[in-house]
């Protein structure tokens, strides 16, 4: 049952490793024509996302494709408030959408907490067959969104500049705000709970949104309700990956997580003194690979140096651009693969 | 010709005043049924824009309804690209729409640097005739688009979540870049500096989209174009307000401004830190406007405190919200009219 290759691993446990682990958020997606081969063969995004065979398949894309040193499995965020009773399409070029929102106390009594053995059954499957076919080559990653990002989508009933009807929504009702709150956070430490039983190796929660909140409204609306969920769910190591939020870095090194995930505005040595103790994740700016190689390599290398070998899981500052070429993510991960660190 | 009420000036300076000045961005605008009053009898946004006895009339309204300490020229960022030959739309519900995007050196050929007293004077008759109709009241601001935030426009054709078009343009044709960012920020200079001339007692830069760069490519394609501006505007107190940039506030800092906005998100005791000598302008989160009488009462206090009653000018960190009560906007206003600062 030991991994071949668990560096991700130890490194999320600020163990020492030989070198620095890489994987690319958004990884198993558009960026892989394999994926797109796959993808072009299914009704809609949600036919793929719930259907485990094929879910498996372009998550193990990436590790034969790409040689990453993890797998994340194949699925959206918005599957809990699907769970919790509000369905949702993802409409090309516009992105998710929800039929119904959340406008009242009887809307929030109405969501249910899903038992994801039986409501999120097909995610589950899917990592029992990826983590099969993975067959201990390298872990494999299991997520899902915060509870602030998902109650801005059951608000605002897709995406928003501004959220800024989420955000009067916990102005204005902030009592029903946090019941609201409560019930995505139990819905989601069942079903990373559920991910772990499953098979998943760590877990890694978006707080995709957390970036437009004040830091006074996320510590009262965001960080408490990561605590929960850093609180219990605990066999396995954890990332926190606030967009954003460069404001509540402090706060989030004192949850009981062992990654912290930057996106590309966070300065790393700053970053660092705010985060002791925690493993860093991240954060070249995904435009990057758009450059030539030698940019990339050069922008790569001045990351790792800017990191170091220790406490670190190299990855981009967000998910990879669907039209970024394939052979330019190769680059920046063998780059990160073939780096000697000098301390080392 | 002297100005009743100068406060914003000279905090701008770093005179000492009697109070904090309070103006808001998007003060005329949405929030006033007055503004829709008059809104409503024009064939669309831009015939008000390019309309100056309307775009005078709804700049008052501000002063008059709400007691704000400043003006600003009711106008749009976007009236640049369009005078410089890329003509937008304001589509309800979607934002701006532009019919061409640039993407060739030749399409950068074709941009006009235009003579603001002939494609732009539709502004400048606005702002001299608001001039007279302030009667030394009160000064009045006078505004533009940051380069880098015109570029966006220019490449994306509209607004974006994540302006990687734009962004991927930077990597991939630095050169025309900085040739596009060139003659923007030549024609921004006119711009502004006819807006002095026309009567604007102050001038603010909107870099609305600051905050989707690196560090490292804000300070390629972003600051030094800031820098232009402010060494070649002099003659009245500038602002600017690079939103989401709280990496660039020490760069801001050195450049020949006299006031930087800050976001909603910035944290004000470590913006002092960056920019010494520089007064700050924000910072209240929009939403709290949301909120009860009490809790505006109490957060506009606490703003208050923590900038102190020298360099700063009350505003909130963004535009206020559409939907926002003008009832709340007043006590905001009241309640920084009203403070007595301990030092005083």
């Amino acid at each position: 049952m030991k991994l071949e290759n668990d560096l991700i691993l130890r490194a999320a446990r600020g163990e020492e490793v030989e070198r620095t682990p890489v994987w690319l958020m958004r990884q198993a997606g558009r960026i892989l024509p394999e994926y797109r081969a796959v993808r072009s063969g299914m009704r809609d995004f949600r036919e793929l996302v719930e259907t485990p065979e094929k879910a498996c398949e372009v998550t193990l894309q990436p590790v034969d494709l790409l040689g990453v040193d993890a797998a994340i499995i194949f699925s959206d965020i918005l599957v809990i408030p699907d769970a919790m009773g509000l369905p949702y399409a993802m409409v090309p070029g516009t992105g998710p959408v929800f039929e119904q929102t959340i406008k009242s106390a009887k809307d929030v009594d109405a969501l249910a907490i899903p038992d994801p053995e039986t409501e999120l059954k097909y995610v589950l499957d899917a990592i029992r067959m990826t983590k099969k076919e993975l067959n201990n080559r390298v872990p494999l990653i299991g997520f899902a969104g915060a509870p602030w990002t998902i109650f801005s989508y059951m608000i605002e009933g897709g995406g928003s500049k501004t959220f800024s009807k989420a955000r009067k929504f916990l102005v204005t009702e902030p009592v029903l705000a946090h019941q609201l709150l409560s019930k995505i956070t139990e819905s989601t430490i069942n079903y990373l709970n559920a991910q772990i039983d499953a098979g998943a190796d760590m877990v890694q929660v978006f707080d995709s949104w957390a970036g437009v909140l004040s830091p006074s409204l996320y510590a009262e609306f965001g960080t408490p309700y990561l605590k929960r969920i850093c609180d219990e769910v605990t066999r396995v190591p954890k990332t926190l990956f606030a967009k954003g939020a460069y404001f509540a870095l402090k706060d989030l090194a004192s949850l009981n997580c062992n990654t912290i995930g930057l996106d590309w505005q966070m300065d790393v040595q700053n970053a660092r003194e705010l985060t002791p103790g925690k493993t860093l994740q991240g954060n070249l700016d995904p435009v990057v690979l758009y450059g030539d190689e030698a940019s990339i390599v050069r922008q790569t290398e001045a990351m790792l140096q800017r990191f170091g070998v220790r406490r670190h899981i190299a990855n981009l500052g967000h998910g990879v651009y669907p039209d970024t070429e394939p052979e330019k993510v190769k680059v920046f991960i063998e780059t990160i693969k073939e780096y000697k660190h000098t301390e080392l």
